[in-house]
């Protein structure tokens, strides 16, 4: 699995739409405002995890993104999967001549790395990161959240 | 943990070091032909690897490289860990100003799928990676490997 700005910004921008008041939906520019990022590179984010269910978008002056179902039963496996399309850490490039329907050792090593990964990210749900972050917010650890609620008036 | 080409490399050649017949050393050169590398950043890796105590290079005509210790008692988690200095797959921007010595719930989060990952390919040795991909290599599923035997004269 490679970790990027994207899965990062997918993960951060799910736990600001869960943090919110029930049925309050959030601006993509308000996400964006808080998360320090481009927002056309967010949108994108947004689309991908609309794809994959776990966003719903409502258009409109009064509109804005929410999560499509409830944060405890979303996990950061789901989040990563989305935007992966499925999670692997150990993205072999194939240029070994390496078999792509028989893994080598090596790939076959890391999948069972990725399996345990996954194993333990699918424990964690966005609801239990959204209850520690504010938990750690009150130390000033996450002031992109709180920025969130304040834009939205919560 | 960030999977690269730099990754690939270090784990590839640390197999071809550890294939080598006992005490025979393998040119640098010889190593990135097989493994279809530029000589000069294979040469960069391994120097990091010498660095982490993994690998011993000789001078002189007969030189080469070997494993400095032995392929039973290095894991894929000794390779990403020498790599990376040490692993760590969520590689926190710290652009939302989340404190640096107070990881928030989305670093812990990933800081336990690091632990789970590590310790999975902690189990994983060198020896026992080589002696599968030999096994698999008899459908020709690693010519790199072949190839640095072939080039040793093994």
């Amino acid at each position: 699995m490679r970790f990027s700005e994207c899965h990062d910004l997918a993960i951060h921008g799910l736990c600001c739409l869960a943090a919110q008041p029930k049925g309050r939906l959030l601006a993509a520019k308000d996400m964006a405002k808080a998360l320090g990022a481009k927002l056309s590179y967010l949108a994108k984010i947004l689309q991908i995890l609309a794809h994959a269910g776990l966003v719903e978008a409502k258009r409109g002056k009064a509109g804005g993104y929410g999560l499509s179902r409830p944060a405890s039963e979303i996990t950061l496996s789901d989040i990563l999967g989305a935007v992966n399309g499925g999670p692997r850490i150990y993205p072999c490039p194939g240029t070994r001549r390496c078999s792509k329907s028989k893994p080598c050792a090596i790939r076959a090593a890391f999948d069972g790395a990725d399996r345990s990964m996954t194993r333990e990210l699918g424990r964690v749900t966005l609801s239990r990161v959204v209850a520690d972050l504010r938990a750690g917010g009150k130390t000033g650890n996450t002031p992109w959240l709180q920025a969130t609620l304040v834009q939205a008036g919560a």
